[in-house]
């Protein structure tokens, strides 16, 4: 997209120049266009102008691209009439996603306003919470019954395949309407006319469950590289198809959404999103963060009369209590990557504990022993630097278990572990590193002072 | 899949019992076979009978769904004349990713063995980097010139789509094969069979160069929602095609990449994994962490002789750094996540720093609060809550600023954000953190003691 073309688009809807929207199509994606209604200089106002005054069919593509927080710009701002035709040339599960963050009352007034059989539809699809293979799913697919001809395949393809978002998997139903098996549209374009669907039929279908959780849908159609999933009832009727570019937005969702949990930021938060959000996602995991900080600073007030007596000990209990947080966290990262992939869970691969105590021993060993190292030239004193490496082992090993078991335990008891594992994790290695090296000071601290 | 099935198939290559793999494709996929093969009860002789005594058509569907490093197991073990063979069946872009992890010896041998045609294309496709377009595209894709009336373009789609990975989109080129536009096969089974492909070509057709790196690929692929996405070079001739499935693989990689390095562990690693790479991956950065935590513990021991009057400094000043690096963590989570995104870049959005500043003053302030009201009551000396607030305010300030902008500067200076950032952050708060708290605990030392 030329900048060009960027700025005169944005120029014609300040000037309330109705488009040529066959031109536009042609020389900007609707992908382009939604950035230029998600400028600031785009008010309510010219929103609605925009989606009032011009081609239904073209602003149907582009309220489709458009993110949520647009979509529901743009229907606050519409009359019930314009919506409707807009949504006459989207898919449903787009349609079921908008009604779904709409209040309820004006969600009910938009379903009575369409056709019966539209409206049907649309209230099965928003039956199913937005996060599962129902609420994902869209019900614009093609599904042939298996005793088609392949000529009356290829005329029923040629009829509905405008209306459907994928058509290189082609479903295949008995006269009971039960999925018995997928066809590609390959093998039907270049198949002998004289044959039936049922001959060229891959009975070998995949298929989910309408309430599978989302993340657990991108997995199968990760591992299986589909370009279309089925989702079936528990008598095996076709009730809707997952296709590839939802999955691809599930995933950068599932993605943030990791991201933002592991650094402490619990639901979604953007970085220009107002203040009191950001408060909102972001005091609570503050606040419990400052109660296993004082746990931590307990810990180190046990020994407040050691660290009168040698006050070195205060600014070495940080390395070692730091140390022991940087290789948990590296564990930590390692297992968390290995539970959203579906690797490894608690009961199969607990034992992958012992290479982790293993990693702990070695990689504690070589940096206590440079610590102690230091330490001991620093101070002038070996002792400090033979309390120093032990500490160093002790915390890392305490690190790598806690690091390894943690997420899982987590996993485990069905909470997200990338959202609270670190909190336990770093509660483990301050208390327990404190402790540790504050311990040993105080065991060996006639050698010390 | 039943695990009966996958138990039988286990059983079968144990005993070498040639498969009947009409029969094996109908009853289990080929992505669930892989998970057979993985098992660690198979060993190299097992992969060396499977892949040399079974239908080299049905092993090429396998192979292509296995890991790499399944891959190079099987290709180390078979015949030159076998993987010939299996090759002949797969797509391109996945035999050079093959080739491409093969010693070079190897691989030249076999690029000699298969047809002129078929080896030119590879080394064109070898030519580029596997984090790269040019690594990721296909060289098996429909395109058709604009020429074609609808009955020549149809006949020609029947004839190459079996060896296609894409069907629905199909490309279009003029006589001197520049792309000039894409196709939609629903269109052409639609049309009236007197048009030209030329008729219903969309002329705004997304592309680039084989150059650009996959993350941005993956952004442009979802950006507008494409089921195929073009390569071209600098004259807009065709080189090779992009498709989905290949971008949800980018994607997971680039989202554990990214966790990876949000831990501090460079690099791939499996939790799994042989722990020679597990150290060679996370100790360098312990090295890098140790360096910095003696940062932070020297600003202690500047101020030992202030701990040594109030011992009490020891555990509170653990609070402050904790703290900072928390509420740090949480906005460069934020930070990471909007860079991933695109959505901010140093240039334009560096104003953005005075919300976090303005968080971490309302953040510190209350937080700071509740820790200076217990410290004065465990401690019964109200000055010391008064350091206490001042410094978690300050500690709060620097950590927003610091985890908004060191992201985005170390993206500015082209290194990835999410595998550096929160070793600067940390040694920041921690520093910081320590000296403010510290350093103020010294100015109002005679009300302290």
């Amino acid at each position: 997209m030329e900048d060009k073309q960027y700025e005169s688009l944005l120029q014609k809807i300040k000037t309330r120049q109705t488009l040529n929207t066959d031109v536009l199509d042609e020389v900007m994606h609707s992908a382009d266009i939604v950035a230029v209604l998600d400028e600031d200089d785009i008010t309510d106002e010219d929103l609605k102008w925009f989606f009032s005054a011009n081609d239904k069919e073209f602003l149907a593509d582009v309220l489709e691209d458009a993110d949520d927080k647009l979509q529901s710009r743009v229907v606050h701002q519409l009359d019930y009439d314009d919506i409707i035709k807009i949504f006459s040339y989207m898919p449903k599960d787009e349609i079921a996603d908008i009604l779904g963050d709409l209040p309820i009352g004006q969600r009910k007034e938009l379903l009575n306003m369409m056709k019966a059989s539209d409206s049907r539809e649309l209230r099965v699809l928003l039956g199913y919470r937005d996060d599962t293979a129902g609420g994902l799913m869209t019900t614009e697919y093609i599904a042939l019954y298996q005793d088609l001809t392949m000529y009356q395949a290829l005329a029923k393809i040629r009829e509905i395949a405008p209306k459907t978002e994928v058509i290189s998997t082609i479903f295949v139903l008995n006269r009971t309407r039960q999925l018995v098996g997928w066809a590609d549209l390959r093998d039907i374009l270049s198949a002998d006319p004289g044959l039936t669907i049922e001959d060229i039929t891959d009975s070998h279908v995949i298929t989910v469950d309408p309430l599978m959780d989302q993340e657990e849908v991108a997995q199968v159609v990760r591992k299986y590289d589909l370009t279309a999933l089925a989702v079936v009832n528990r008598r095996h009727s076709l009730l809707g198809v997952i296709t590839a570019d939802d999955i691809m937005d599930v995933m950068v969702d599932e993605q943030t959404e990791d991201i933002l949990h592991m650094g402490g930021v619990s639901g979604q938060e953007e970085i220009g999103g107002p203040i009191g959000v950001s408060i909102k996602r972001r005091l609570p995991w503050l606040v419990v963060n400052l109660v296993t900080a004082f746990i931590a600073a307990s810990a180190i007030s046990l020994f407040e009369g050691v660290i009168e007596q040698v006050v070195a000990l205060s600014s070495i209990m940080t390395i070692i209590s730091g140390m022991g947080g940087n290789a948990g966290s590296q564990t930590l990262s390692v297992a968390i990557r290995g539970i959203t992939l579906g690797e490894i869970n608690l009961k199969e691969d607990w034992k992958l504990v012992f290479k982790e105590i293993l990693l702990g021993m070695l990689d504690g060993a070589l940096i206590g022993l440079i610590t102690g190292i230091i330490v001991s030239l620093r101070y002038g004193n070996a002792y400090l630097g033979v309390v120093t490496i032990m500490a160093m082992i002790g915390n890392l090993i305490i690190a790598g278990i806690g690091g390894y078991l943690i997420p899982l335990i987590l996993e485990k008891i069905g909470q997200d572990p990338a959202l609270s594992s670190s909190i336990f994790l770093t509660t483990l290695t301050d208390t327990f590193g404190f402790f540790i090296f504050l311990g040993l000071a105080k065991l060996f601290l006639p050698l010390l002072v």
